[in-house]
């Protein structure tokens, strides 16, 4: 057979699994609650129930991986265990405990001619998803999807498609059990790039992609998708201290920020210190940042303030842009809030910004003049999550400004729908 | 100069622009209600007060129009005059009348841990529009972007160009004359179609692109653009009329969402009717349509029902998925409501559908099984737009289900920020 005519079999196929998948989303639509929470226990129980047959699918992704030397970090990614299949479950159990965000009313009135009007919250239809190598992301994304009314069409990294493979079979059967279409969730792991390319621009037929990865994911959904998408992005984060920041606050926030988990999206990268501040909080903070373990990556005056025995190395205007996602930090002393704001302002990805102050009105300019999805003040960044914001269940962080912005959870799976009651009404 | 060279210098001047437009675009996400309301007020004020100099500009573009034979239809709405100019100064004193959509709070609660959190209304930044030669739109986006924080980059129709330097100029004087920023308010229209291109791929400059046009427009910017864009569509809208469809009221509803106006995406192009109404109902129908000039485009057994003297075409499945906007109706007997969805489905643009009856059980079964913007319960199809919704002012009217869907006024031109107060904070 042919490239092309491969090419051709593919797209077909990855089509003809959204035409389904629309299909199957209309009975997911009208769904109820109890039947919607039926099919997450149910697909909790078959994940438990089915643990060893994923296992021994998984150790084939995992062998697989390790002869084509992936990371030991990806590796234990993609790796499931009995325990971590009872975890994965568990999680499906909790979103079932969730109140079901369709139907609700987001706005109403009775218009003046006395039509009832009312906005609704309605599914998205099919939800597309492209993520990496890490099978919890193909439960968490299918009973998130089913959870708000969608069908789901996944598409996981091929390193994790034999587990993917036996996941999605064993979600599909949950679904059948209690009389849902079982293809409301899908996986087309099988077809590959191409079938992610055909994905991106299965117009009319997926409502809306999410892509869930790194850079280069990421811009290859910006530049080659046509169903429209919600970007989850990088966080270039930064904590500032203000003039009257706390010493043992300031430790605090800027270690938390920085080091209680170094490779998420919401980890602090870089430091602000107003000039008033610094010789007090800078040698303190510095210090226990390196007793963490941290490199210091410092301007001059931050760096003249470390204490003995705690190195820096210079920063570059390359590290005030960059996103460490590991144990480095930038630091800089800045003359004021507004050399801070003007700072952030320059290298800020939008994800979140942290202020530590006593000082009223500097927390309030710095958060009417910050464009971003979070701000902290007075907190680690650390708390920029559908978990600790209470959403519940998180699909991703969004950085960008359109649909949802911050932590996505069910809600920010639908749409919505204006629904008029008229008596026979006709515009005069 | 080289094609090339040129090309690279509309780059550069478009993306100029787009850089100082983000600039201003802090000043007006900081500005309070009262400035931005005086300076809706001082751009009508502006605008009434050089009507002669618009006029005279406009002018040039309508001779310039005629000599590309332009249809009436559009010289018509390229036309301004005094009197238009005061309409279109008017919009903008109702505008701001209407309460900010900014710093609205949209959700909060206190997290378990004591800390507060707000989701705020905020400003996107710099909103991006394209759109086609009708100079009084580029005075409305200028206001809804303007009272919504937003700076605006404009791209009207080049057949347009001349009213617009000449309406933007007279803007920016009066942005200046309350202290804003002239940058707020920006056209591109000098620099073409390139212009608008580079303008749909100024991602991190522009943060939402609101395209108004024709369907090539709309596809143009699906397939061309990086800049997350929100989707104005067509409307294939549908009326039908239930068993239960009492006949005055099926002849008021659907001619009134036929007739009230042709030209425009709520108007209605397919009327459906249930087998067991269509004897009661259809000869008045097809007669009243027929008294309004209307052509109609019938099956077999909705031809067999028009009364003597009133002609009917063969449809087509063309008929199906037109949308006329003409006077020109497609009918259908159907043989119950389950035939009238799957129709609807099948045919839907996501606009707006209507349905016709006295059952309460079959207008929430059309309510619940239809996947769009919009549904009228016992009202003209005529009802989707912004003013009659009270949202007050309107930019466009959504068909796509990413952030705003529906009509879409002040609060669509908004995104959010979390604001999370904290008191020393750290997680766990």
């Amino acid at each position: 057979m042919s490239a092309t005519a491969a090419s051709i079999d593919i797209e077909s196929a990855v089509l003809e699994a959204c035409r389904r998948a629309k299909v199957a989303s209309r009975a997911l639509a009208t769904a109820t609650r109890s039947t919607k929470d039926a099919a997450l226990h149910a697909m909790a129980d078959a994940l438990v129930e089915h643990s060893a047959r994923i296992v021994s699918a998984n150790a084939e992704d995992v062998e697989r991986g390790r002869e084509n030397d992936m990371t030991p970090g990806l590796l234990d990614r993609l790796a499931l265990t009995d325990e971590r299949i009872c975890g994965i479950a568990e999680a499906l159990r909790f979103l079932a405990a969730l109140p079901d965000p369709v139907g609700e009313v987001k706005r109403g009135s009775t218009l003046p001619n006395g039509m009832r009007l009312i906005q609704k919250a309605t599914p998205m239809g099919v939800v597309g998803m492209i993520y990496e190598a890490r099978p919890n992301v193909t439960v968490d994304a299918a009973g998130l999807a089913l959870k708000s009314g969608n069908a789901a069409v996944l598409r996981g990294g091929s390193a994790a498609a034999r587990s993917n493979e036996v996941i999605v079979d064993v979600l599909q059967g949950a679904l059948q059990q209690v009389g849902l279409p079982r293809d409301a969730v899908q996986s087309i792991d099988a077809y590959g790039r191409e079938g992610a390319r055909v994905l991106m621009n299965a117009r009319g037929l997926v409502d809306v992609l999410v892509p869930r990865g790194g850079r280069s994911l990421i811009q290859a959904v910006v530049r080659d998708s046509t169903v429209p998408a919600i970007e989850t992005g990088e966080g270039n984060c930064h904590v500032y201290l203000d003039s009257s920041a706390p010493v043992a606050r300031s430790v605090e926030i800027v270690v938390n920020s920085k080091t209680h988990r170094v490779g998420v999206c919401n980890a602090a990268e870089t430091l602000l210190v107003h000039r008033d501040a610094a010789e007090r909080v800078l040698p303190s903070v510095l210090a226990a940042l390196h007793e963490e373990g941290v490199t210091l990556h410092a301007d001059a005056a931050a760096s003249a303030l470390a204490p003995q025995g705690v190195p820096t190395v210079p920063a570059t205007d390359e590290d005030w842009a960059t996103e460490y996602l590991s144990l480095d930090i930038a630091v800089r002393v800045v003359d004021d809030l507004d050399e801070a704001i003007a700072h952030v302002q320059r290298y800020s990805t939008g994800h979140t910004e942290a202020i530590v102050t006593e000082d009223i009105g500097a927390a309030e300019r710095f958060v009417s003049q910050l464009d971003t999805a979070a701000i902290m003040v007075n907190a680690s960044t650390r708390f920029t999550d559908g978990a600790q914001f209470g959403l519940g269940a998180e699909i991703g962080i969004s950085t960008q400004k359109l649909h949802a912005r911050g932590p996505m959870g069910l809600a920010e799976l639908t749409t919505t729908t204006w629904i008029a009651y008229g008596d026979g009404h006709i515009r005069a």
